[in-house]
């Protein structure tokens, strides 16, 4: 961690400020500019606060050097993480597809949809349960009678399910699901993070529709240091000015995730456009770019989806889209 | 609500979709042009999902006449809302000023900041039991000993207490707490917004950094659509590009919630800017363009805060501020 | 075009706007519901200024049903246009590729590279004579001389030439240039484009940083107005709150731009991420969702480029760029 | 300028880089640290290139410890800049507003709100002769004629005129210009900026929609580089997520700027909210955070003005916001 200090900054206070580090167990190195001195913090400065080091009335700016994430960071686990998800997996060689309702309306809907996602080629079903929306006055999902229907969609194909989590008073609800997600909206819900940290679920953890990568990585690392490993990041579109789409997708996300951490990376094309019309295209790019698996709404009847069935694919299309994602992953080496 | 139609679309097509309009209990209004037809929904379109609307396959776009949210809706109570807070309100003729630590640290630091607040003009103090932090390796408060504090503070001194809520289940030790927040993360945990429209507390929301102004008040209706009218709305900055200030504090955001909504609008100019020096020309900024209150944090020895140094002001520096304030208010005819 | 009256708007007024809209050449359609009422202007509303009818006392809000583009817009030509350029074109069933260095250093520098490119698939030169740089201290090009050294390689080599305008002025510099490309800072120099719509050059037109769609398709109406149609539309990376890449690349905006536009669409993933070793990545997703071209900047001793070092290719590492897009374009049926 | 290299990195590579930076006349300090080792280059670092550092392949990143801005720097010319105009200025103790319409339209509209406008207290006459229009096919301004009508009115009313330049070969028509605008569409528009550094007359510099104030800063630069200290900066709303105004307005701009440089700062709220119910709240919050003046629109008939209507306000309502605004600045104790 570096430290810029105001020009007029004196020696007296230099010295101070250099005492209170050496109290933190760091090392200080000084460098004196014409106009700037900057002071160098070496050690392990994690928990170093740099936003109080940025207050100090001596200090123009604070620059880490190190990212203060340390299990999720690539530099300290240099091989890809492989979350064992029932008899499927995510990470490492197997592409992972998450398809499915955007909500859960009835086990006749998630019957049909779960047979033709698995058939198309889908290694995991999704589909809401609890269903998070702006308005009070919208659908708000079937709640545990949506788990119920997945789990026996999954007793009848075999596939993992996975549904998002809104509150952790429900944990118990998720015995019986493979991945819980976290939603976007609560990508910074902590006492969320925490609870689910205390579990050994596989985590989805869905990237905030403003927040930074490394943000993100620092939400990971808070299920990560209460003892949960099994998180899986999901790239599902960030806010911007454009308003053509519903969010603009971030496919660099991919592979300077994989830079910055050896978690999998997922990518949402559904949420992230809005479209149904651009889930393939942008299906097609996030294989290419590397992610490590799609997560997509499929629908048997999308004009009537209860939500969000602007972005949901047919049972059909969704069979193109899987025979397109296989020829680009041939092509690329993948399988 | 209007949709428009994609060229080309039957007859059969449009009877259809009319058809399906009018089992939803609303008129139609159809409207022939040379590319487009448009049809209009005419009655309580509130319950009506503008997503599946644009979902359909003859449907270009979607767009609603009437706002959404109908308790935090000017149009349907046009005079202002006042909250009764303790022994002293939010909005009306009262300016609210909610002021003190970040982060409750000790009782000495905590009444020493309230008694100067105090008699510097405040009147609520503010303070940080649970904090909510990026890592999860910094400081997160001292939690329910932090809400004893701010409880010992309140008897001292008279000054009704604000401080944030994390987690639902926490709620039981908010008793004797006179203004819960709910923070910018949060904004969007609909779980906490509907267990908090089951209480009578007043409810600071803040607005979150991504959020627009009708998603803000789609939070509010949450709260209001379970019962719980005690809202103050609170603008702290959102994300931009601009990296000079930790967010951008977009001041047209209070006469336009003046104009869409009825309740108090309160500025946190601290956390928009993260810079204490900004803090006094964007309170004073606030106040002369409507705001019904400021947030403001203040600490005994902000180079010692253990979060959020950066941007508290010292005792002495925040009754200049308030000096300055009173002198706006009384030019613009306020007391 | 629709325009929503607000509540209370009289009958008396309601007539005086609808006799304006017909003196404008347009039909009216009028939509009363309970609380608002909805005039459709029907017929050609191009020529209409919907800033003005939006501040109208009595509009609350109005909407476009017809896109203000009409030489660039895909519902009068359907099909995809292909652009002559040299002995090559863009769009259609050639994949453009135009590499090269982002600045013209020296005759030897761009000889080499040039050759390189070729060598690995390139259909383009490109190279940077005029150069537009924040600081006035930084290097600006070597403006006429870089151009000559441009054209010298062009004789060499047959690759025809692309390089930036910044000054109209500077067009009789650019009679041998091929494609005359206009920068993201350059997208709304009004004065600049409608200069290039009186050549018949083919103009290859980079998205601002914080434009949408329908402003760069109105800045490609611009040239396409004075009679230029040869107007080629790059994306190149948008302005958000994410600092780890220099700008987010929006690859929706390809089967966006696509379905809008019947111009071809080229991806810049060297400026777009900033980050060479991004620059794979992002190019083979480009080409997977359908780009009809690619710009990437390529340098034969990255780390003493005089601009852009960080985002440049060696010739190795683009060879082994081209052999992947080949494999993805050939997996997706192109060639 | 500090350098942070990557882990890995040799003695022999940082030795080589060392010398490197020597030969640029510079100082080097190293800092070793367990993981990374940090170069500080010592001295007058404005013509060393942060992009081509960064490219290198041991660098992992670089800060900048100076602003690369001279010329426009606060921490070199301590005392603000008063800016002449004609019989007026701008900075210091005048506080400067810059009235009238968006478009010149006709000598009889242009001379009316003339006259209103100085009877209110304005200090200068703005109105568009030349205007930048996303839509070719909307009015692009009387032009010459335009700027004949707004030099009638000068003589007429004394008040020095203020007109947007799109064209440097158009400056001669500017000789009697008084205040010459460059809009936000040409902040970044070099090649203009550069022409006007050649002439004395004050620049009225608009800040991009996508612009940081850095960038702004760098772009007064370039025109106080070429030898013309005349700059007035101005913020005129920046583009975000928000869609309720037009842009968002940065008033947190109009204390950084003064901070960091000793321009004068002018806001614009017309254009940056787009709404004129709004211009009158942020009018009045810009003078509360230390503006030094305004840039208004005023219209004689805004419903039927050409463009921009939307966010005009009438003589009358001008009048009273200018009443309300001395209000303020008398609270504040200016004049």
């Amino acid at each position: 961690m570096i430290a810029v200090l105001k020009p007029g900054t004196t020696d007296a206070q230099i010295e101070n400020l250099s005492s209170w580090i050496k109290l933190q167990g760091l090392d200080v190195h000084l460098s004196r500019g014409s106009l700037h001195t900057v002071i160098g913090l070496v050690g392990d400065t994690s928990k170093i606060d740099a936003d109080l080091l940025e207050s100090l009335e001596i200090v123009e700016s604070v620059k880490r050097i190190s990212e203060p994430f340390k299990s999720a960071n690539r530099k300290f686990h240099p091989d890809d993480s492989v979350i064992s998800v029932g008899n499927t997996s995510v990470g490492g060689n197997i592409f992972a597809v998450m398809a499915g309702p955007c909500s859960v309306e009835s086990e006749a809907q998630v019957m049909e949809i779960a047979h033709a996602v698995k058939a198309a080629g889908a290694t995991m079903l999704r589909g809401g349960a609890f269903k998070p929306r702006t308005s009070p006055y919208d659908f708000q999902g079937l709640k545990a009678d949506g788990i119920e229907i997945l789990i026996e969609a999954k007793k009848e194909t075999g596939l993992p399910i996975v549904t998002e989590i809104m509150n952790a008073n429900h944990l118990p609800l998720f015995e019986e699901v493979d991945v819980i997600q976290v939603g976007a909206r609560n990508m910074q819900n902590f006492e969320l993070l925490k609870e689910l940290g205390r579990t050994q679920k596989p985590i989805l953890l869905k990237r905030g529709l403003a927040n930074t990568l490394k943000e993100l990585l620092m939400s990971a690392e808070y299920i990560m240091a209460g003892g949960n490993e099994n998180v899986i990041l999901c790239e599902r579109g960030i806010r911007t000015f454009e308003t053509y789409t519903r969010n603009t997708l971030d496919l660099s996300a991919v592979p300077l995730l994989h830079e910055l951490s050896h978690l999998p990376v997922i990518i949402d094309p559904s949420h992230a456009t809005g479209v149904a019309r651009l889930v393939k295209p942008m299906a097609l790019a996030a294989v290419a770019c590397g992610a490590n698996g799609l997560m997509i709404e499929v629908h048997n009847d999308p004009a009537h989806a209860l939500c969000d069935g602007a972005q949901s694919l047919t049972p059909e299309t969704f069979a193109d889209v899987m025979a397109s994602v296989r020829q680009v992953r041939s092509a690329l080496g993948g399988n």
